[in-house]
């Protein structure tokens, strides 16, 4: 086999109904389907190149070398999907900002999925793709695909993956988002997820809240009702931070300064414009809107925060080669 | 009849266990038990004067005539218990640093109970007082008493009033508040919880979460364990503000100086410091702890917040005549 190398770049995607929950912790099956957009603005750049020469897997991370046990577990899958018994050469870019706060997993795992797939001479089509990517971190299968995308939770390996939903025309949602902190996370969303799974008296119901909002909000997309949507994703959004405050022992995302800049999106919305906020794991405000509102709703945030605080992003292309 | 003037003096409580919903709106039942701590430091002083000459209700309430609608309602549950058919003048006053924030319905209504009762002929016990104080807010039923008390949800008018529980010696309960915001609530605890019953997906989880932190603080109680009365009383506040972030509309009291406050207490547990927090329908963070670590929690957080904003109450005495 020669050693080529792959590299592909993948997109960050923003949870609009979100993940929060394993029911198979190996397989990375959801609880319950999720929603998202892929951005264009944030993304992850890999390659991969199997070489009979190495001994071991080597994973540099914007040029430093990393402890790369997940990464080697994931190039495992894929070698054994392949039937080569090679060690890789794994080279990662994040292209986020470097103080956003806003890195991924989502990209990370689809672009090594793509790349090695690649260079261990796979050709999978995107379903598999996005089955490959979610055995590395769960929301990865969404950024296989560009736009708004689902990811439907299936019962099995086989049935748990995403596919792209048709983005209506003149639809053009854009997400402003603030960085809070861009500090690493108290608690990971995969140790969070599980405590809430495991401790939580609302979780039934989340499971099955959230597959309501879901059935809503693909319904406001079809009709192009914004306002709809956007509620739905922020009152989404919402009630996954409550399942984290009724854990045992309970525990918030929620900063200070996040309190602050959902106020200030609640405000501009009494004022007439249309933003709607989420927040995945962690304390940073995406605010979700109209492209023709952007400028008022980054210029609001900017004069609370500051300008370097406020990152402006798009609906972004799917996983691709490069 | 004498136009006799009696005056109650009833403290303001603070629950552990939550009040949050009612299944009888106009009995005022409640959805779960609950159990609150009487404060001795905030209070309301009422005197009752029920007089032929007056052709209508007054309610003086710290020196200024209030619409006393709600008042007047509460005087007619009085009067029908009593058989007669005449107006009252009713003058209260506060004792709450004006800037407080912690004013409360609660000592009103049990004063108001009290006060109103004796000077229209009639001798309650403390069981039939608890009755009527709920009438006018559900958790000034439990103000009658003093120290560590429980509201019995009962099943109806009849069976539903609070008692005391015993506290234990050497049991030094203290409260450290914080004053985040002193201005009127966004949403009224009344409106708050009523959208919760209507709306949150969680609310029944809720009821049986809530009656069991209430039977595993007793025990706590019984054991003299602080810890465990402290983590399970912050435990299920959390868990009540859980509720309002999942309701529809979703709404929060948190304030960003209240997850501030929040952090502070959380940081001073990491350093050994045993104390908890909990927070009613507004953004004020009350703070449990015991009374040999008051200096340490009330001088972290006037560091932060300004001495004035703190305020210190440990357990206070049961509703009585003055």
């Amino acid at each position: 086999m020669n050693a080529t190398t792959y590299t592909a770049r993948a997109h960050t995607n923003i949870a609009l109904i979100k993940y929060w929950g394993k029911k198979d912790e190996e397989l990375i099956l959801p609880m319950n389907n999720s929603l998202s957009l892929t951005l264009d603005r944030f993304y992850t750049e890999t390659s991969v190149t199997f070489d009979e020469q190495l001994k071991d897997d080597l994973f540099l991370l914007d040029g430093s070398r990393e402890n790369g046990n997940k990464v080697s577990k994931f190039l495992d899958i894929v070698r054994k999907k392949a039937e080569i018994n090679i060690k890789a050469k794994v080279i990662s870019q994040n292209h986020v900002p470097s103080t956003a706060g806003l890195a991924s997993s989502a990209s990370a795992y689809a672009a090594l999925a793509l790349a090695a797939s690649k260079a261990a001479g796979l050709s999978l089509d995107k379903k598999e793709l996005s089955r490959l990517a979610r055995r590395g971190s769960g929301s990865a299968c969404r950024s296989i695909y560009g736009g708004l995308v689902e990811w439907q939770k299936g019962t099995d390996d086989q049935t748990s993956f995403a596919y792209p939903l048709e983005m209506p025309n003149n639809f053009e949602i854009t997400m402003v988002a603030l960085v809070v902190n861009a500090d690493y996370k108290k608690i990971s969303s995969r140790a969070g997820m599980k405590r809430v799974v495991e401790t939580s008296p609302y979780y039934p119901a989340w499971v099955q809240t959230a597959a309501k909002d879901l059935k809503n909000i693909k319904q406001a997309i079809v009709e192009r009702d914004f306002e709809t949507f956007g509620e739905i994703a922020e009152e989404n959004a919402m009630k996954m931070h409550a399942l984290n405050m009724s854990a045992h022992p309970h525990f918030n995302y929620l900063e200070p300064n996040s309190i602050k800049a959902m106020q200030i999106v609640e405000k501009l919305r009494l004022e007439g414009v249309s933003c709607y906020y989420t927040l995945d794991a962690g304390p940073n405000v995406k605010v979700i809107c109209l492209k023709r509102d952007v400028k008022v709703i980054a210029g609001t945030l900017s004069d609370s925060f500051g300008q370097e605080k406020v990152l402006v992003a798009g609906p972004g292309p799917a996983a691709h080669l490069i």
